[in-house]
């Protein structure tokens, strides 16, 4: 069977993520690899976990926790949310929430809703390529989102109509993003409510690393700036998307969108329509385990891993050649390196995976038009001091080899 | 914001399903309702999913259910399928293997693989209206799939044509259907796989209920009777959607699907950019289970379920007017019911929730064109025997009223 003369027109936009085929070839142990973005394993509140599941089966939630349940998505747990949002400034209701398989689903659903073939997505360059990913089933056109840029409203607004569509949303990562490790200040947050203000558009907000703040001063989320600004979360444009997988555990896929009512009842018939509901039992285990005690377990990972941001920001002064800059994040997971213009990450990666048995992952796939190929990604939150040390110098004479 | 001038077009297409909106209006304790075609929860291997997590726990395997894992699924898990799928002479690999978030999912999915706008899906008259759900989000057209019809492939191909597309695959439910508890026999699936062969499309076939037969001859899945006819499964165009929803339990939210490998591996890349992958603590925990002992409870579930369709069938035969009439389901959950033309199923409801306090669904929801109105759709998984005395007599009483 010629199966590509029925696949839809999107399947020729479906690539295998970089990131997630490299994943399978890491388990070799002489390897060390900065690449995936992961938690750290043996942070996650095991006996936490344990001891949610073992109550759970031991009680009267047992059977509900077997059952099928709503799409909205677990009600206490959705009360739960709507508590830590309003300490984030969002003030909104259970039903200004849903219930999603980690928010990379979340992604997903929010491209089915507002992309139609030819419209625009705005990005950053670069910005997370699992987005990339989530939106280009969805065949979109994308340009550079840049708040309080030179570019105004109608000039994004002619180069989606000379796309053959129009601009339907603004998507960023906004706190120590993926890949650049980045925050966006509160000017360029503001700035991006003005510019979808003026075009008409939503603002999709990924707060998956929200949690994870080592030091800096928190920015408040967009959407409660919009909120802020607007008077209550029915009148924002703003789809703000968190997630468990960073601060509890990821194996469990829970996430959450937050927005107003209109948005958050379209999104609820397409996770209806698409996977019914999220696993009952997780979601339940996960109320048990974030209503018991949220901040403790995300207290110890914040201590580890910023020990480990410090620890890789030091080696990558003492290793990078010169001509190399890195960022230096406030918090998350990730350090974004600029390489020489000559050289590529990808082909430093098969090199260094060949001479130096290191790892990370090359940025060309965070930028939606494939540029900018001299930058590369650090995860530092799995790696120990020592690993850190030797990766990095690993990392630099590589570069130095690549350059000479 | 004006949201829908921000929508995609195909959100004009996303309405609530009928069948979960009533679920939540059913938990008042005096309405008997046949509505929900969901498993007993008193039916669930409870025990044996409280020890598979506690084991789980204690053991090795607590941080890697924890954790992100491959988007294909587990590999004990795809295993374990791939040798129950050998049992019905479905010969394949873990390779043709990929694990879904419920089978819901992988519909979903392929409807994303297949369906650009415009294209046309073969479906059943009537056909399970979660299908038409997910299939909806990708705006195809319909065309009823009648194998062994007088219709022509030219003709199914001459009408998607018509309707700017071409014919993308054909669905069906396939045994004891949802919702008309109907099983296809051989000489229809073959005729499926025929009609496919001429078309060059793809089959879904929907097995969800395969495990419960509870008597009957067993029908080879579509699937298997291709395998037979072409040698192996590279060969064939036939994609199996199973679920471990109605055999152990629906709320881990677990299905997969089987198919040649360029197909799995679209629906790998899919599924990457979609949600990452199912919730890996729950796939170890079911395979767990599964591994453990499959037959036990699926064959207790049988006993019971027949049990309830034997009391049901009787119960209808005793109070169902002259002029209504009744499918004799030979497993699943549902016993489909036409009425009078004059009758319209939702109006019915509307009557019989007020007067005689009993729920069904009605049964326009099933058919893509809306039509059919005066049929009904009866599930007798969770009601004990009383229940289905008082709620059939019930539902006699009410169809009496309205033909009066």
């Amino acid at each position: 069977m010629q199966w590509e003369q029925v696949f839809a027109s999107r399947a020729s936009r479906m690539k295998a993520s970089e990131i997630r085929e490299l994943l399978k070839l890491l388990d070799q142990p002489d390897i060390i690899s900065f690449a995936g973005g992961i938690p750290d394993p043996d942070l996650f509140p095991k006996e936490d976990f344990a001891q949610a599941f073992a109550d759970l089966f031991d009680g009267p939630q047992a059977q509900a926790a077997l059952q099928y349940s709503v799409s909205e998505g677990y009600l206490p747990l959705r009360n739960w949310i709507a508590g830590r949002m309003a300490d984030l400034g969002i003030v909104c209701t259970a039903d200004n929430i849903l219930i999603t398989s980690g928010s990379q689903q979340a992604l997903d659903y929010l491209g089915k809703l507002f992309l139609s073939p030819g419209d625009t997505a705005l990005v950053g360059w670069p910005t997370y390529m699992g987005a990339l990913g989530a939106f280009n089933a969805y065949e979109p056109c994308y340009d550079r989102l840049e708040p309080n840029s030179n570019r105004s409203a109608a000039d994004y607004d002619a180069a989606a109509k000379a796309n053959g569509g129009q601009v339907k949303f603004a998507y960023a990562s906004v706190d120590f993003a993926n890949p650049t490790g980045v925050t966006l200040d509160q000017r360029a947050r503001e700035g991006m409510i003005a510019l979808a203000d003026e075009l008409d558009i939503a603002i999709i907000e990924d707060a998956a690393y929200q949690g994870l703040r080592y030091d800096g001063t928190p920015v408040d989320p967009i959407l409660a700036l919009e909120i802020a600004q607007k008077g209550d979360i029915e009148q924002c444009r703003t789809i703000y998307c968190g997630s468990f997988s960073k601060t509890l555990a990821p194996g469990l896929r829970i996430g959450w969108a937050v927005a107003a009512k209109p948005v958050i009842q379209r999104l609820v018939l397409i996770k209806q329509a698409a996977d019914l509901h999220t696993s009952s039992l997780n979601q339940i285990a996960l109320h048990r385990v974030a209503s018991k005690g949220f901040d403790e377990p995300v207290a110890k990972l914040r201590e580890t891993y910023s020990g480990r941001r410090d620890h890789m920001l030091a080696a990558m002064e003492r290793e990078m050649p010169e001509g190399v800059t890195w960022t230096r994040p406030e918090g998350g997971m990730f350090v974004w390196v600029t390489l020489p213009t000559e050289i590529d990450g990808a082909a430093l990666l098969a090199q260094a995976l060949k001479s130096e048995k290191v790892a990370f992952v090359p940025g060309r796939a965070f930028f939606a038009d494939g540029s900018n190929g001299n930058t590369i990604r650090l995860s530092f939150s799995c790696a120990r001091p020592a690993q850190i040390d030797d990766g990095i110098a690993r990392i630099g004479r590589a570069i130095r080899a690549a350059l000479a």
